[in-house]
C-alpha cells in the first residue's frame, strides 16, 4: 500500500493578538480533507480525515464497521481517480473485495447511525454492536499498570503533526509488554484509531487479542466499538469517558482506562487486566 | 418546547490507581446516548448525544443541515415514544413539519457525507457549502478584542457538567456586545453547537447575524459549516482549527479565530471584524 504525498499540514497567514499587540505572521495548520472510500465503482462512505496512510484508514473503517469479517476479504486498496475528477486523485481509495466476499451494507448503516430496529436507547445501541462483535469471551491478557502508565508520554512523542499544529488527535496500539507498534494521527479520533487498526490489518496482526489501544482526549462509545470489533482487549485514554463507552466496554469484556496521566490511572471496567 | 428529564451524567464504580496505591470509589461521567430525530413517522438521522435539550438540538440540527431554509418551516418537536419501544421514550424527537413545506434531503445526505457530485476535495466541499448557504456579503458587525478575550472565562463557568465529569464539549452564543446568550455542554462539539443554535431558533434569533459562536476545543470544518448556516459572521475555539475550517471561513465571509487564550488569540480570517 503506498503513502500519499499529500501533507499533514500546511502553512496560513494569520493575526496574532496579545492583549493590545497585533502581529501578522505564518502558521501551520493541520490539514482536513473529504475521504471517499468506495467498494469497487460505488461510493461507501465519506469521512473528512488528515491526509496520509489513507489505504490504512480505508482498511480499517471496512474492519472495525464490520462491513468485512476478515482482512483477507480484501483483495486491494488503492488511491484512484477518474477522468472527470483528477483534483480529487488524493481522496478517493477504491477497495477491490477478493471474489465471492459479500458485504453487510445494512449492518454499516446500523453501525454508522447507532440504530436499532428493537428501539433507540444505550442498551439496543450496546445489544447491537454485541450482535455484530461478540464479546471478548476468555481474553486473560493482563497489562502492567507500569506499562500503561508510559502510554502517555510515547503517544506524545509520537505526535509529530500535533506538535507543529495543535490540531490533530492521536492514536497508537501497544502490545502486553508496553511496546509501541503504531502512532497515527487524524482530525478526527475515530479517524487514528482505524489507521492504527487498519496498520495490524495490514500485517496479519488482527484480531488484536494481547493489544492495547491509546487514544488522545476522551473514550466515546464509537472508539470502544472499534475496539471490540478489532478484539483489542484494553482501551486507554488521556481524559474521561461517556457513559456508553463505559456501558460497552463492560458488556464486551474490555478493560477501559481513563484519566491516564501521570502516575494515575482510572480504570472503568475489567479491572482485572490492569495488574501491579 | 419540555425538558427531558433524563440526566447528563451519572455515577460510576471505577478503581483508582495512583502509583502502586490502588482505591476503589464513584465517580460522575458524561451521558452518552443515541437520539432519533425523526420526520413525521421516518428517521431523519440518528445522532450519539448528552441528553438533556433534545428539541433545541434537533431543531439547531435541521436548520444548521438546511434541512428546512426557516425555523417557521417547523410545526412542532417532541419527545415521543412507540408502544413497542417504551424504554426509547427520552430517545426520540418528532418533527412535525408545517403543512406545504418540502424538505431538501438529498441535501442533507450531500452536507452528513460532504460529498459533491463535482469531485471529492476541499474545493468542492466548499462550493458545495457555499451553494447551500451563500457567504455572508456585507455583514459589517465588529467585536471588540477585549471582549472576545473574554468568552473562554465565561464558556468555562457555564460548563457545569463538564466540572464533574471533564467528559463534555461547550459552545456557546454571544451578542456583539459580549453578553453571553447561552451555553451549551454534549459529548459532541457539533451538538453543542446545535443546541445552541436550536435554542436560538426557538426565539426567532436566527439569522445570528452580529453573533459570535465560542467553541471548546478546536474548530473543523463542520462547526464552520453549521455558523454559516445560521449566518453567524465570527466563531471562536480554544484550540487550533483545521485548514478546511480555515479555507470555509476565508470563503464565506466568517471571522475564525483559534488559541482563544488568556490575552492571546490568532484570527485567521476577516480579522476586519476585530477590533481594538
Amino acid at each position: 500500500m503506498s503513502e500519499s504525498g499529500t501533507p499533514q499540514a500546511r502553512s496560513v497567514r494569520l493575526r496574532a493578538l496579545d492583549g493590545e499587540h497585533a502581529d501578522e505572521r505564518d502558521d501551520l495548520v493541520a490539514c482536513e480533507e473529504p475521504l471517499e472510500i468506495q467498494l469497487g465503482p460505488a461510493a461507501l462512505a465519506v469521512v473528512m480525515r488528515t491526509p496520509g496512510h489513507d489505504e490504512e484508514l480505508a482498511l480499517g473503517f471496512l474492519v472495525t464497521e464490520r462491513v468485512v469479517t476478515s482482512p483477507s476479504d480484501i483483495l486491494s486498496i488503492r488511491h484512484c481517480s477518474t477522468s472527470v475528477t483528477p483534483e480529487a486523485e488524493d481522496n478517493i481509495v477504491r477497495v477491490i473485495l477478493a471474489p465471492d466476499v459479500e458485504v453487510d451494507l445494512a449492518a454499516l448503516r446500523r453501525n454508522l447511525y447507532a440504530s436499532s430496529s428493537c428501539g433507540i436507547c444505550g442498551k439496543a445501541t450496546i445489544e447491537n454492536a454485541l450482535a455484530t462483535a461478540p464479546p471478548l469471551g476468555d481474553d486473560t491478557t493482563v497489562f502492567a499498570a507500569s506499562s500503561i502508565r508510559t502510554f502517555v508520554a510515547r503517544l506524545g512523542e509520537g505526535q509529530d503533526v500535533f506538535r507543529t499544529t495543535g490540531g490533530l488527535h492521536a492514536a497508537a496500539l501497544f502490545d502486553k509488554s508496553g511496546r509501541l507498534l503504531v502512532i497515527r494521527e487524524d482530525v478526527g479520533r475515530h479517524n487514528a484509531t482505524d489507521k492504527t487498526i487498519g496498520w495490524a490489518a495490514a500485517r496479519g496482526l488482527v484480531p488484536l487479542a494481547g493489544h492495547a489501544l491509546m487514544v488522545s482526549g476522551r473514550a466515546s462509545y464509537e472508539i470502544v466499538q472499534k475496539a471490540l470489533a478489532a478484539r483489542i482487549p484494553l482501551v486507554a485514554a488521556v481524559s474521561a469517558p461517556t457513559s456508553l463507552a463505559i456501558e460497552l466496554a463492560d458488556a464486551s469484556g474490555i478493560t477501559l482506562v481513563g484519566f491516564l496521566r501521570g502516575e494515575t490511572m482510572n480504570v472503568y471496567t475489567h479491572a482485572q487486566r490492569v495488574v501491579a
